[in-house]
């Protein structure tokens, strides 16, 4: 692997992140280590179980330092996701997304055999039945539609239904329920974020009641997300916390008021700079997810300097008016727009202790979303 | 590679496509053998030199395909492409972008000395003096700006000291000029597309007059792409085409009434459908390029039904009013968005003839923006 090799030479030599090829994906070990300590201790002290979602890092060396801090496991989006983080030797994975299609159930069964603690999410009979005829032996959840229409049942009777189902299928247990409120991570003013968990918590309490009604009583009740992980522990309904951007930040948290810092970062260059007003970077939409808006210049850049997408490798960087934009050559440092899609571009992470590369990591889980 | 094995068992199968594993890109392979035929024939009929740029594809296959059909060679966007390129075979690379900072200059002298017929676009003398000490040995052209301030030179005094500095330098050849109008592309309207691009090439005319007059008049003429070769060929200006997007076409390039075919398709596949209105389908922000909209639903859907992201892995398909969403497992076929980001997204083509998988080729470029 190209990524993986290119820059092995410089690990451990002092101020080696400013000779880097770039772009390049950064991380900050420290800043890293310390997002992992503070959510470790987070669950700890709540009692809740820790199951980081490795969507966002993708990365087994990653995965690695969070089970060690103490998570469960790790959760996966993917199939093929999940197939990369156990070739690297992560167990106890959950697969969040249903697992649809002839092919994918075949493989879900292999990994289920060979993978210690497997489960995946459902939110179909039709996927039980595909399991069972698949013969494989996993534990299965049953995904709860939070409101948002993207996957899950759609109320208590098929949540009742769906459980009943696993729990009578040959080789297959009922786990329990996950819940997965996206879209009210990103609410930026806290209280309103609290109002919109609550109204969905109660939701999930009466689906909860109905289930235990029916002798299906979820012994997991896994979900929420960096941008929740506060207030779901406070209205303590699930017992499971899928936290995953707070390993790394971006700019859609960076108006949420969460204690972690920002650990990746992308370095580019200036390679061009004809203009007065503006430079331009080697970085365009293969280097940064395009869905959350343009990347935040963190340095080598005038304070105030905004960065517009010129194409798929360039950019440019505006400073404020009346100074002077970065040189030809020299590295200005963004933040990701949006980390689990911006993490996806890349084949590896380099690594930085201040400005020395101490390891370049694999992003095994890369691309692999079939 | 993953993506290279976990179908191999699939080629020439009848139907075959049916059971790839989703999100899949899929290539219709004698649709695109009919672009690359159509596009070569024009470059005969009109005396243009042919240069594909391989950013939109970023594979050897294709590469291959385009240069037996009579390309002189392939442009690619940065040097890690043409690094790729280059060790699966493909001679006479353009890297079209300026190569800046010293570890990316010595590997760009160390692939002129094992790549024939390298060349390499710079816009500033820092960047030829750089080459020099490196030792490098190859040809440059002077990038012109058409005015989008993304690269190039500024003005005509600036392209004939560049020229001039090339000209004088040991080891280093000045081949000519590179110009390239990415903004006049995507006018939809044939007419005030072409009026943008005689006022460009008037421009141009100019600065050549002065490179001329200096005794530095280009041998090459290089750019164009696929919104403006005809107009581009009427002009008469550039010698070279730097086409890209033919070969596949997509959404930017679907109002343009250009005279290819769409060749390159997302096939995904429903994994929850819970709800009566919609469906939601295994591919989001990593199956689909985001900055250029929502793919187009091509079939396996009403028609008329409309595509909506939903974060990373998810996207949902709403039908019209009345119709009913495709059910679990139903397969999708969508058009890319932008062609050149959503294929860096993939590591393989599925190469299809009709409803049958006949290859897999690897997209070696993909990532390879350092």
């Amino acid at each position: 692997m190209h990524a993986l090799t290119l820059h092995e030479h410089l690990i451990g030599r002092q101020g080696s992140r400013a000779a880097l090829n770039t772009p390049a994906l950064i991380v900050d070990l420290p800043a890293l280590e310390r997002n992992i300590a503070a959510m470790a201790a987070f669950a700890a002290r709540t009692g809740l179980r820790l199951r980081p979602h490795a969507k966002t890092h993708k990365s087994v060396e990653i995965a690695r330092r969070q089970i060690a801090a103490g998570a469960v496991g790790v959760c996966c989006a993917k199939l093929g996701e999940a197939e990369a983080l156990s070739e690297g030797g992560i167990e106890n994975i959950l697969i969040t997304s249903p697992v649809v299609g002839p092919a994918a159930v075949e493989r879900l069964a292999a990994l289920a055999a060979r993978s210690p603690g497997l489960m995946a999410a459902v939110d179909h009979p039709n996927s039980v039945d595909a399991l069972v005829r698949a013969g494989a032996a996993l534990t299965l959840l049953v995904d709860i539609d939070p409101g948002i229409h993207r996957t899950g049942v759609a109320d208590a009777d098929a949540a009742v239904a769906l459980a009943r189902r696993i729990d009578a299928a040959p080789n297959l247990s009922y786990g329990g329920v996950q819940f997965y409120c996206g879209a009210q991570q990103h609410i930026e003013v806290t209280g309103a974020r609290r109002a919109a968990l609550v109204d969905r918590t109660d939701y999930l309490k009466a689906v909860i009641a109905r289930l235990t009604e029916a002798g299906l009583a979820p012994a997991l009740v896994t979900g929420g997300g960096s941008g929740s992980h506060a207030i779901d522990a406070e209205l303590g309904v699930l017992n499971e916390l899928q936290v995953g951007s707070y390993i790394f930040m971006d700019r859609q948290y960076s108006d949420c008021d969460l204690p972690f810092e920002t650990s990746l970062m992308i370095d580019a260059r200036v390679i061009s700079a004809n203009r007065p007003t503006l430079a331009t970077v080697d970085a365009g939409f293969k280097a940064f997810a395009t869905e959350a808006g343009p990347p935040p210049v963190l340095s080598g850049a005038p304070a105030g300097s905004v960065y517009h997408f010129m194409g798929d490798e360039h950019g440019c960087v505006v400073p404020p008016r009346g100074e002077a934009p970065p040189r030809l050559g020299e590295v200005v440092t963004f933040a990701a727009p949006h980390c689990d899609p911006t993490v996806n571009l890349y084949e590896a992470y380099h690594v930085v202790a201040g400005d020395t590369l101490v390891g370049i990591w694999a992003i095994e889980g890369r691309g692999r979303s079939a």
